[in-house]
């Protein structure tokens, strides 16, 4: 049984039943889901929590879908203490939640799409589809298939081959589109309206985006119903942040977790190469202004920024802050939690990473506190990004001898390593 | 604390305390772990086994280890019922062991490498390595990065792409060599003896491969306590086939399952241009000649497989079979499995579903009992194998004008669709 209320508009505060709809009618403004947070109180503890299953359905209360079809294997992803990484940084308490795990397309998107497939599934809708930088895309195919519905999947025409191959090898229809995903955006809310599918992050979208919820609540449940001092997320549409910090709010709200010391401070990471809500962070400006993307962190790389707005809202709210990465900043990123921590993440988690360091070292995220970085995706999928900066040589001949001599008569293996030889 | 009682020589049964010996002195068999079954069977219940932690140190009893020191999201992979695709195979019971999704380099091997790691650092080396056709490196360079212990990894020079930046990002040594696995294999072993390193699969081996039984425990839990009739799985080297059989039949002794109907039965998949142990049990003769591989299912490429001998007698032991599959079989496959049920296997695993298919097609494994098809590894890591043979197509502009007319102005999507114009 789901508590949704119904949708309200969250510019006006206009009500409407729960529908396949995603814009108000009065003012434009985004329709979001609201609750029974009464009978949710009185519904929802941490042993009822505990006796769910270990996936995104785990937070079936808190989300909008009465029957759920996919999804069962997605969410409960790692929460990994980054103690290697924190010595670095000169942390004391760093942690890495990590959905380059997330099952089955290895992105945190999983979670968005389980919901607003269910809920398209419930609506009636037989098609499915979304506008991506590709892990999106990913994500949407694998789900259809399984679910046996028809898909589209519409994406910017340059993207990684692996997220070109990751999404046609699930028999969808794939649209590449000349132009940038602001271009495929567009173009995908008429499609939603001429032919009346469900685009899932364009006419589902109040459904879609509080599948993002379940990244927050985990965390929460991970760290023994504590939230972190300091979350630190990446920006591309706006849908994570913003509903990460609803996440813990309606833990606090429903007394699952105590608001010790006025909450967590949420911190928004993007490419300098496409930063518009950093830039409005950093000039203290509500105003999100659209750019052209530029940067190596293509699933990151949204210029307009649906929700944009709300995630410098719930920075401000939160006392946090933001930072940009250069291209070079993202792959040192890329490498260091790699060597560190064993954890591979594409462009977008080594941004995360980037300006997590960049706000640890400037001081505005105390050390001595504790911290959580998001990371969204895998590093499998953007190969290209790392081909040309990673150590290599040349193979040896398979004898014992070539090996020797590779190593280069060192007197220890450490300094053969030292000096390049290996 | 460990239930291990030493080694055991599987030829001459010459006993062993426990120590970095993988070959008899007296006749060169292969040492393998031998437990104190009747402590275990006093100890270990399914009630005690549900309150461990879901990884693979959930059998830490069965497991040679003491201290585990890496693995802790490893394991506890999904079992997943596969009623898509038992449609179109015409099967009753269908599942999917999917180690695609195993953390943190999404193969199997990740449950060999926590035990090996582990039991490495036990033995106070500091530097670990393996022999390897791409995956077992993957995951030997992640752990070893996380535990922060010196590493190299050696592979043949013409792995695929993803396989090999897969490994070069941790920041072990990456050693390619000029060869087959075969080749890397035989060089490995005499760097363990001049180096004295722990190289996992060679010297370390009769405790790497103990990790392997931890697929098939998860199968029987996550069954309900049950075995499958029918288990088919891959075989490279031949670690994990006769060590799920191992598994299986420990379960039995110990009482955790019912052995109804005698047992499961194995199934060997190999790829069609790399199949001895296929070929010695189609002959039905117990000596495997070795081949020279030539298969796009590289992962699975050894044409002088340490432990064929052991699968051979497995399979011939449970009442199995074996099966080959052409390189067009296994891109079929792959593609077969994606549009399904949502799962991107490398292929490794299309080499294993397509030998299901045909076993299940000729009736040696009934269409009307429990089946499972282990999948070892993921699709993300070897694009290049499907590059060419997905349907694509060339880029639109942004312009609903432009969709339209890629749809071609058919009277429905599906008649579109089955028209190739998307």
């Amino acid at each position: 049984m789901s508590f949704v209320e119904g949708l309200q508009c969250r510019e006006c505060g206009r009500r409407s039943e729960a529908r396949a709809v995603h814009v108000c009618e009065d003012c434009f403004g985004p329709y979001e889901v609201v609750y029974d947070y009464a009978a949710l109180r009185r519904t929802v503890t941490r042993e009822k929590i505990a006796t769910g299953p270990r996936n995104v359905w785990r937070w079936a209360d808190l989300l909008p879908v009465d029957k759920p079809v996919t999804g069962f294997h997605s969410g409960n992803t790692p929460l990994r203490r980054a103690d290697r990484l924190a010595e670095v940084l000169g942390c004391s308490e760093l942690y890495i939640k990590d959905d380059s795990a997330n099952y089955p397309t290895y992105s945190y998107k999983e979670r968005v799409v389980s919901v607003a497939i269910s809920k398209a599934v419930e609506f009636g809708f037989d098609t499915v589809g979304c506008a991506s930088t590709g892990n999106l895309a990913n994500s949407v195919a694998a789900h259809a298939a399984a679910a046996g519905l028809q898909c589209f999947v519409f994406i910017p025409h340059d993207l990684e081959q692996g997220k070109v191959v990751g999404s046609q090898v699930f028999g969808p229809s794939v649209v590449r589109i000349k132009g940038n995903y602001d271009d495929v955006n567009r173009l995908c809310s008429e499609i939603a309206d001429k032919y009346g599918w469900a685009i899932l992050n364009v006419n589902l979208r109040p459904y879609y985006t509080e599948g993002a919820k379940t990244f927050g609540y985990e965390i929460a449940e991970q760290l023994g119903w504590k939230l972190p001092k300091h979350t630190i997320l990446p920006v591309a549409g706006g849908t994570i942040l913003p509903k990460v910090h609803k996440a813990y709010q309606e833990l606090i709200d429903l007394g699952l977790v105590e608001d010790s010391n006025g909450g967590s401070r949420f911190y928004a990471a993007q490419a300098a190469g496409c930063n518009p809500v950093v830039t409005a962070i950093e000039k203290n400006i509500d105003v999100i202004v659209p750019q052209k993307p530029r940067t190596i962190a293509k699933s990151i790389a949204i210029g307009n920024p649906a929700d944009g707005f709300y995630v410098y809202n719930a920075i401000k709210q939160s006392g946090g802050h933001g930072a940009s990465a250069t291209d070079q900043e993202i792959v040192d990123a890329i490498r260091l939690l790699a060597t560190t921590e064993g954890i591979w993440t594409e462009p977008a988690g080594g941004t995360t990473l980037a300006a997590a360091i960049k706000l640890i070292k400037s001081g505005r995220i105390p050390k001595d506190e504790s911290i959580v970085i998001g990371i969204t995706g895998n590093g499998l999928k953007t190969i290209e990004t790392l081909g040309g900066s990673l150590p290599d040589s040349e193979p040896i001949g398979a004898s014992l001898n070539e090996f020797d001599r590779r190593l280069n008569g060192k007197a220890s293996i450490e300094e053969a390593v030292l000096a390049g030889a290996i």
